[in-house]
């Protein structure tokens, strides 16, 4: 609750046009790119720059007020969901890109820039900025760093974490701090920078991160290769890294994406085999070729049925821009859409991939499996209907006995979407109660009065363990 | 103080001959690299395995009795001298390399193997762990990750904070606990691995290690380039980097330091330039035969004297040990020698060597300077007598001045070496007084009774900024 002594007291930072508590303005923000999570913010609010992050904060502290820092609300794991209501902070106007250090090769943004902006602006100077989550067109940078977001390049190049060197950000007490620089090396004290990358907004508003930058790489090539056999397209990634080769993007969709991502892309993909993998790489011409060539020597040994290398650049963009669309094009199949990235070491990619599909029939629910398979991180989807609750009963069991298989792997509940409140229950699998103490110990020296994105990451109760049969 | 009782119950935990405590062997355990810094500890354990290392934090724990983790004691902050005295774990008798992953291209090992022994293992598959900090002949793998050690590939690869996927470690309560996997993404809670890499031993105990390793480079080659302008040799180093080159290594040494290298190794280095750039590029054999090329233009367009391309790999390798032994070389020229690593953005490279030598001149200390230069990351080294009190007062002038001209050229107080007890006092200039709270407060969390290497890291009291003259 906002009482109006404290919404003027919010006005006064911001001024009136950028406070929202209309029903319908809250309404917008209420929910996230997740399904069935939607709860309503008291109010929206638009700082302007950190001073005005760092006295929201005072306020929201004095007043114990949760706040849910945003971006573009593209996440899936209800990060950005306001469970327990109070202040959404919004960052369009601070979206603005403050400089290219050609000399150091880096980025210094504010959290509102769209991903995809950035990536742009940089690739003009001939500047590279790897981390490309599937969102990128609408996500912000904000977003990515706050859930350490993945990508399709990510085998080659990491994840968001690899690329930031420093941040601004406003602490629950209302302190702003630096961390990092515009630095190779810098072990002045505890790592922050990395601390706050993927912490979901619960330690933390980010107002400002330098992100480092590489060269742009001269060339790269796009291949599909087509498989009748699930397992054989899995273990041709395993095969693929154990031959030393490091390629940028591995991804793999069965036989059920495909045909859903070429009925909305209608590029051509082949909707007749049992999977695909989608493969490309970078660097200079030399490098490619011979790459790819070993790559597809490779593929046919696995038993691909054929290996496409695209001919031109437009065809292996229009390939790479399909495979980004699955999750909007599955979510044109049913009223609702579940995606999860439950994720493995890779050379346990084949049996995570049959797992999924005996998990599927077991429970009778439709699963489409697609993802970055390079990076053992998978994307078992789930077109259902929220409004059919003996499904979803079983869709959530099925999620359950994936999440329990995956960590049986060595694997983790997530490798890119972030816990969340989705995953909050099963978050204890995965770290074991000592962990999980662990991380709520430094939450609590950071938020005493849990202000910071509250329910998210620590989930009330942990779910039982299932047991899976082997 | 540990009290006979206390003493039995070590005795319990790992047997006599574990548990070391006459005068002779806690004086070996006194001090560490790092000059002028000596403290007894009250004596040393050696633990076989988890379990051990929990047990004995436990009864730490209770007993308020302070706990040093030590590898080879090669850091250089003193954070491994027993200031407050206590125990000191040594892990000698847990150094093994418990697995080479081929298939997930990752080593499982003991925090006690020896960072060069890690590196040959690996390279006999074919494999490559590029972390390799100058003393990898001596220091432990535990070590390197406590300190987040850095080394002269830095520049292309990272350092060790980015080939650590995975920890086993033992908090001071006791508990132990599992971060991170074999797994290319992992957003499952707080990056716990990455705050514990480079924390000094402050926040748990090391007991196992997960690390990343890549395809081992086809080939490389090493060149010298010779400057009789100490500025340019610095502002190559810009000039490499802006022109979209990232070299493996990228070493300055100037003249005073390749005077003392020389007379140390006698492989003919240049002794009557003013200094050399050491640059290594690896890769395909065209990629560097291309970049060779290109830097040389380079260095010669920025007024080298002359370059020098390494015509045997036994050349190439002695260039590259003879820079690895500067600390060594220079060691011989007085009773102590004070080693500092300064950091700067690449970009003020040419800033950062002139100040050196303006503050050097002002105090009348002589200071040889090497180091990391396409990190950023110089050595500033003063060969000196501690005996010498109003030396050392000019010494340690000379030292504040550079950490300050660091930070006000958008560096750090430490690059490589970390913070320990030597940069504590120095350690707000970086993070100012809110970023040592945050990190406090993260400390008091996982340690109240402030048990693992007490004294380290945060100062009882900060040093007076100086002003610096620009």
């Amino acid at each position: 609750m906002i009482t109006n002594q404290v919404k003027q007291k919010f006005i006064e930072i911001v001024g009136s046009e950028n406070y929202f508590d209309s029903k319908t303005e809250r309404l917008v923000y209420s929910y996230d790119a997740t399904p069935n999570f939607q709860s309503m913010p008291d109010a929206v609010i638009v700082p302007s720059n950190k001073d005005d992050v760092a006295s929201i904060v005072k306020l929201c502290n004095a007043y114990h007020i949760p706040i849910v820092p945003r971006g573009s609300g593209t996440n899936l794991c209800a990060g950005t969901c306001p469970t327990e209501g109070g202040l959404v902070i919004i960052f369009t106007r601070m979206n603005q890109i403050l400089e290219i250090d050609e000399e150091n090769l880096t980025v210094t943004v504010q959290p509102g820039v769209i991903t995809q902006d950035l990536i742009n602006a940089v690739e003009q100077r001939g500047l590279f900025y790897p981390p490309d989550p599937s969102s990128m067109k609408i996500s912000t940078i904000g977003g990515n760093i706050n859930e350490n977001s993945g990508g399709l390049r990510g085998l080659k190049y990491g994840v968001t974490r690899d690329y930031v060197l420093a941040l601004e950000a406003v602490l629950p007490n209302g302190d702003i701090i630096q961390t990092g620089g515009k630095l190779a090396k810098d072990v002045a004290g505890y790592d922050l920078t990395r601390l706050f990358v993927g912490s979901e907004g619960t330690l933390c508003v980010i107002t400002e991160a330098t992100l480092k930058l590489i060269p742009m790489p001269e060339t790269k090539k796009t291949m599909l290769a087509l498989y009748e056999d699930l397992e054989a397209a899995a273990r041709t990634v395993s095969s693929i890294i154990a031959n030393r080769i490091i390629p940028t993007t591995l991804e793999f969709l069965d036989q059920p994406t495909l045909e859903v991502v070429e009925d909305f892309a209608k590029i051509g993909l082949p909707t007749d085999v049992k999977a695909v993998l989608l493969i490309e790489q970078d660097g200079t011409a030399d490098i490619v070729e011979h790459d790819m060539e070993k790559i597809r020597t490779i593929c046919l040994k696995e038993q691909a049925k054929s290996v496409q290398i695209a001919k031109t650049t437009e065809e292996a963009a229009a390939l790479t821009a399909a495979r980004r669309a699955a999750l909007s094009a599955l979510a044109r199949l049913k009223p609702t859409t579940i995606l999860e990235d439950a994720t493995v070491p890779r050379s346990e990619i084949a049996k995570m991939v049959k797992a999924i599909n005996e998990i599927a029939e077991k429970y009778n629910v439709k699963i489409c499996t697609f993802g970055h398979a390079g990076d053992g991180n998978l994307h078992p989807t789930v077109p259902t209907d929220a409004r059919n609750e003996e499904e979803m009963e079983r869709v959530e069991k099925a999620f359950e006995e994936i999440f329990a298989r995956a960590i049986e792997l060595g694997g983790t509940i997530t490798g890119e979407h972030g816990v969340g409140v989705m995953k909050a229950p099963y978050l204890e699998w995965k770290l074991g109660s000592a962990g999980i103490s662990a991380m709520k110990a430094i939450k609590e020296a950071f938020d005493p009065n849990n202000i910071m994105n509250p329910g998210k990451v620590f989930a009330k109760e942990t779910r039982k363990r299932v047991v899976v049969s082997k």
